[in-house]
């Protein structure tokens, strides 16, 4: 190793040390094993006071107040966080988000609704880098119904943009939706200016926060923003398969009608009446019994990212990307790598994709050295990172194992 | 308190000292503070052992093996975990069973899935009584589709019977669906004549086990059930808000399509390939990401049950419930109160439906006085006897409140 990289090495100490969020880092566990990670935009890292938290529900909660939790608060829990969530990082005011089921369950729960109420429309715009689960939804939904998916092919390292909407979108349109920020490139959507175009032309939009929540800031009031979804086991660190949240706009709340009327959907659900009248607000958006102890793990990772702050999170979260950007330029690029991810931070999410044709061995060669990313097909290698608990140190010797494995196959 | 009432506890002490599950009681967490707890149906106790799984799983395998835990097991978890329930629970062999979602969203999946089937048929038989999420939703798919539900008014101390079901069904029936066991009397449904009628129809069968499973054997297979969902919070003792578990007979999987087509129901999910094409087996039922630390906690619960397995549970749920029939009819009918269970213990659950019309008073009063009960509209107070934690003295001394409180009302 030259003197150029050592002195690289205590750039990102300097970067460490001068870190305003350096802080969190103490609050999450972090096992003494070396291990670089750099996945947490796929299953953020476990806050140090959870076991606690999920120690207190489960043998207190549960074990000695036993049914009556139900009463102690249980039953609000999927709208108490989700005025929390909602207030403290989506910038929607209070009542208008609930955390229960999966994404996958939400985004069909939401997308139905918006196709309920448009009856007449046939069309949804979506495009095709979207998430899976969001694709694959939204196919089952064209299916049972008759609709056309029109599909937007944006360059696959960006994503889509209000012209290529603006050219798709026809009186036909009902539903207008994408992700965010998109999870292979990072690219952040131009929400305004979407949702502006889809509400010219008669269509609702659905946004799927699931890359953004915690990490870039969100302004669903603002923007004006229909309905939105989204998962906390990424930059929430609520835990492997925590719950989803949706949004459901205030002002469609009741002409929004979901299609599974499970009981906590409904008005008085232990009244267990006869016929279904659904409940006052975003409650009625719910089906199932909430998951509890679930939900008590997606409260603190939730807790902790409204208390770092979305601003200093944001802040921290380009640093982090443009200096990962600029040693693969200095590094990688040299070696058949290149940048797959926006240049303007201001479009960039909180991870950033890179591009090699040998994208796969190279993922599973960096996890054998101990550096946990992602492959993303056909030829990404997604380093994820999640400003609370990333450091520039990780940055920095994550990027330095690869440019040694690429050193050893070109 | 006379001599009659002394002999009365120490006949139930008797009972306990000879109860072949009383090592079982000790396998849950029971605090220390007199409080008799008669609703392990609708919310079982925890078992001791789940506090530690659940620290392992949070702090060793989240907190440490974080995103590499996918490949370590927790992918598996809703069908591993599926076929332990099935096979040891359900009467249904391996790679049928599938534990994820509340039961809301389970009943949802599979009711589309069987009316996806039968796409020329228009009507839905279940009863007035069912739980009330199973009728809201079908109501939901009843509005989406423009089907009729054909409602069975059976007597509501008891449950629908096959004469009622072959009165009601027509070539028109898609679907025929009830609970196994009633939520409010107990009453256990005669599966296998009504599974028949349905078939010589040519409707599918779908079957809610929230009050069976655990408590009563269930035999899928044997009796040619089609589809089931159930609950594992009641008397599988998973925790509040514990996922849920749907069943598919192998036979339809191919031809059966659930409408929510998430990722992990797709075939290889990880490639996010375009276009949806369901996984093989029981997996195409599922959509959204594992619920992990949620199905931790049911896994403890329902490994405990099938270690005491559903033959002794179903003797000591049968002494059980005829043991509280005896002290209500000795003690507590001269009162006004009456028995809304079938007195045949095979046609009954193992819940006791106690009827009096104030109800809803006592049941406060009931919890008031550390004894908890459940009130189901309009005048049920319902007892729930989980064999594993309920104790023959619990009973005795549940009852014998209740009988103090009747005597001040009276």
């Amino acid at each position: 190793m030259g003197d150029r990289a050592v002195a690289d090495r205590a750039e990102a100490v300097a970067l460490d040390a001068g870190d305003p969020l350096a802080a969190f880092h103490e609050r999450f566990t972090v096992a003494d094993d070396g291990l670089i990670y750099l996945d947490g935009n796929s299953l953020g890292r476990l806050p140090r006071e959870t076991p606690a938290r999920m120690a207190e529900v489960v043998e207190e909660q549960w074990g000695t107040r036993l049914i009556r939790g139900w009463n102690e608060g249980w039953v609000e829990l999927p709208t108490t966080l989700g005025d929390r969530l909602g207030e403290g990082l989506l910038g929607a005011d209070a009542g208008q988000v609930a955390v229960a089921d999966s994404t996958s369950v939400c985004f069909y729960k939401l997308a139905a609704a918006a196709l309920n109420a448009r009856p007449d429309q046939t069309e949804i715009i979506t495009d095709v880098d979207n998430f899976p689960t969001d694709r694959y939804v939204l196919e089952s939904l064209a299916v049972d119904r008759g609709l056309t998916i029109r599909w937007i092919e944006a360059d696959p390292h960006a994503g889509p943009d209000p012209g290529q909407v603006a050219d798709a979108i026809t009186g036909e349109t009902a539903l207008v939706t994408f992700s965010h920020v998109a999870y292979r490139s990072a690219f952040v959507l131009d929400v305004p200016a979407i949702t502006e175009i889809a509400h010219d032309a008669g269509a609702l939009t659905l946004l799927d926060l699931s890359h953004s929540a915690g990490a870039v800031p969100v302004t669903l009031d603002a923007d004006g923003v229909d309905l939105a979804v989204g998962c906390t086991y990424k930059y929430l660190n609520g835990g492997p398969g925590s719950p989803a949240f949706l949004y459901v706009r205030r002002d469609h709340q009741t002409d929004l009608h979901q299609p599974i009327w499970g009981w906590l959907g409904r008005r008085d659900p232990f009244e267990m009446a006869a016929g279904y009248v659904p409940a006052a607000g975003i409650a009625r958006m719910l089906s199932g019994t909430p998951p509890v102890l679930a939900l008590t793990a997606a409260a603190v990772g939730i807790e902790l990212t409204v208390e770092a702050g979305i601003a200093a999170i944001r802040e921290k979260s380009i640093a982090l990307t443009e200096y990962a950007i600029g040693l693969i330029d200095a590094w990688l690029a040299p070696l058949g790598a290149g940048v797959g991810s926006p240049r303007d931070p201001a479009r960039r999410g909180s991870h950033v994709a890179l591009i090699h044709p040998e994208a796969r061995t190279l993922t599973e060669r960096l996890i054998e050295a101990g550096v946990i990313v992602d492959f993303r097909t056909p030829d990404v290698i997604r380093f994820g990172l999640s400003p609370l608990t990333t450091r520039f140190t990780d940055v920095y010797d994550g990027l330095e194992r690869l440019r040694e494995l690429l050193g050893q196959v070109s």
